[in-house]
């Protein structure tokens, strides 16, 4: 793409510093994988929507690009600059502003984990929960539309909101949904959808109005072992059918990754003593104690796996947890990680780790886990040799050929990391040249002069 | 606005005849309350996306004005042509194109009740239900956003949407994630969420993937008669905390809505015999007989109501729901209906009832029911002499004063029945001049003739 745009001088920042708090700080620039890293000296630091639609007009007058970034924890370089882009973070606008009737309304900066305590509090939960709680951003999450953990039982994250304020490309500031708050309102366009899992491409999400659910007095955890992928799928249709209503997560892992948490991330066990090929992770959360112990009881019952444990307690419970949830962490820490978050129809959701291991050269690390209920597979595969040449060749063995399969299967890409700058340029793969030419259509209605999050989500128009 | 349309003419006729089926039958313009009413000879029912998208480009090329109609149950007139519009029928395009983890396929002619059966036999459910489920299509539900009975439980259509096939005003045919049909795609912008709630202004749905949860095999419900609206939200909160996962509906009428139910709808019966001034509908819908009947019981000890009832077997609990579901026939049998359907902050909701019947002239009916759920009320008005000048002169004590005071509390003017014809020109109220300037072009980026559903959703622009 050309290089159109303005660069920062002095009377930028001068202009810009007399709008907010303005920053030149070097972490800004990389993501937390360190695996993308801009060039950026300017992070505006906006306390209010006044400030971010001051921001924009400005850069939008003077065609300056701009990257929103909230915990800058997503994985697919997203939310750091390609080149110099002015960094515009919105960690410093955390308030939460109340919560009725079930809706929660807070600013963009928001921290989820802090989100969730304070929902807890009051008797709610966040309906999202990701490995990244303790960084990332309800902001962010919302512009990438997150799925995670909570995915199977409270639907997607878009699912959830009632309400957006936006700020434009231009400055202007949308009340979309934000201050009425409501479940249902179904007059005119849902406007505030755009800019959800647009990526910052469409305008900065300052306010997020959340519906939030009940907060389960009961949670329970068990973990079972199975010698096939047959297996594992019948462990989710019985805990469909057996835990129902109080089914709150379905996690499947396999001996790889279980064998990389369990020798990388320090204080995890795994209960179940065996070395079969998968693991598979049920939650439920429920609001009767005794209730949810049948259920799961009946779960154990009916199942057909090689082995099962109930967690006695809610610090067994959370010892599960860690071995799944510390999976990502555990395959970062042993090199660069190829990493592919994929949906997939269900049936043939493993085939794809099988065959990505027939493909690749002898020790290379190939790790197959993700939510069972949503189909949604993350694999990730890390060199025998962690160096730049065996990731290189690495690459050239996985790329195209996973996205082919995947797109053979009629499954997606990305199933909730979204596209960022990692994977932008394989949009006109994933979808039609009418879908392409709607988006880009939406991308010059909404932002004519390109300034917000450039090089990303949309391939490169040349 | 002004016409800017061709008229159709002979071989406007035969050029459509080519395509598909064309009838001349004026029942398609008029809505089943009766209350608009076009004047289209032209009605073309395509059978297939092909046969839609042939004719949306033919009229575009034309600029002949189209109304897209599904089941034509809606309550704002957005179905049925404001003038000659040809009106697009597709209640031929009725398949139901299979179901694979948990998503279903349909085209968009499918009726709702039709879709419920088929998912029944396989184990699951519309996420959605409505008085209306008999006649309207389930395109129709997408294009207005539907609410309905579920709404609590499985949140909105849209969260359920997870893709569709668009025909756009030129004919091009979207394929916006109907044919993955994946509960996660995070790859660029969320197109399909345009349409959903646009009324057909943007492009006509051909088909619909659908995320249907598992239908529940204990279904329970319960009646509850209470003395002030506190009452009312009390059995609300009792229920989120004592039926919690398995609560699936929450409505509550009051003693007017009751009484004209009980008088107008034959068959109805109210097995409690008090005169109290609300009754609360609870249901439940589980998958274990006694917890299910365990937690309502304890709905039952915890309450603070005047009486309650729980339905022995479903016979009686459909008695109950026929209490519910009879009012909006009950009223229209009374005469002419204002209808008002309305969020509202929950604290606030029954307020506007009651400052309604202090406002309007004696022996006028006002009854006021809905979900409690969503703080979604419905408010139907009739006045005591159903003549023309009555109904005029109460139009002009209920509008604007009900907008203006629904506006003040933060509450939506619309909240699942859409704008349509009846309710456009409130939108500029409702939205900012911001939001509304946006909506307005993305009109005209989608359909830069206008030709899909002209004089709805959005406000004349004169």
């Amino acid at each position: 793409m050309k290089r159109f745009y303005s660069a920062v001088g002095a009377s930028d920042m001068a202009a810009l510093r007399s709008i907010c708090e303005v920053v030149d700080d070097p972490s800004y620039n990389v993501d937390w994988m360190r695996k993308w890293k801009g060039r950026s000296s300017v992070v505006v630091r906006p306390r209010t929507t006044e400030e971010v639609s001051a921001v924009l007009k400005y850069c939008n007058q003077r065609q300056l690009p701009i990257v929103p970034q909230g915990g800058n924890t997503g994985l697919v370089g997203g939310s750091v600059p390609v080149k110099d882009e002015i960094i515009l973070s919105t960690r410093r606008m955390d308030s939460i502003n109340g919560l009725r009737d079930g809706v929660v309304k807070v600013e963009a900066g928001v921290i989820l984990e802090n989100l969730d305590s304070y929902l807890k509090d009051q008797g709610f939960a966040a309906p999202l929960d990701l490995g990244a709680k303790g960084s990332c951003t309800i902001g962010g999450n919302a512009a990438t539309n997150a799925g995670g953990l909570r995915f199977l039982r409270y639907g997607s994250l878009r699912g959830s909101i009632v309400g957006l304020e936006v700020a434009t490309a231009d400055g202007t500031v949308l009340d979309a949904g934000y201050s009425t708050g409501l479940r249902k309102d179904n007059t005119g366009y849902p406007i505030h959808e755009l800019f959800i899992g647009s990526e910052g491409t469409l305008g900065v999400i300052t306010k997020i109005a959340l519906a939030v659910p009940a907060s389960s007095a009961v949670v329970n955890a068990a973990l079972f072992s199975c010698e096939s992928f047959n297996q594992v799928r019948g462990v989710l249709a019985t805990a469909r059918r057996t835990c129902a209503e109080i089914l709150s997560a379905c996690e499947f892992f396999d001996s790889e990754a279980r064998r990389c948490v369990l020798e990388y991330e320090p204080g995890t066990t795994d209960p179940l003593g065996d070395d079969a090929a998968f693991r598979v992770l049920v939650e439920t959360s429920g609001s009767h104690a005794t209730h949810d112990r049948e259920k799961l009881e009946g779960l154990l019952t009916d199942l057909d796996v090689l082995d099962g444990v109930i967690a006695p307690d809610a610090t067994k419970a959370a010892q599960l947890w860690r071995l799944r949830e510390g999976i990502s962490d555990a395959m970062t820490s042993r090199g660069y990680v190829h990493k592919y978050d994929l949906s997939l129809p269900l049936e043939h959701m493993y085939d794809l780790v099988t065959q990505t291991r027939d493909r690749v050269p002898p020790n290379t690390t190939v790790a197959g886990y993700g939510h069972l209920g949503d189909s949604n597979l993350h694999l990730n595969v890390v060199a025998a040799g962690d160096d730049e040449n065996a990731n290189y060749e690495l690459a050239a063995v996985l790329e195209p050929w996973i996205f082919d399969r995947v797109l053979e299967l009629n499954g997606s890409i990305s199933a909730e990391h979204g596209l960022g700058q990692s994977k932008n340029s394989l949009l006109s793969r994933a979808k039609s040249p009418a879908m392409l030419a709607l988006m880009r259509k939406l991308k010059h209605t909404m932002d004519p002069r390109h300034i917000l999050n450039p090089y990303k989500v949309l391939p490169p128009s040349i």
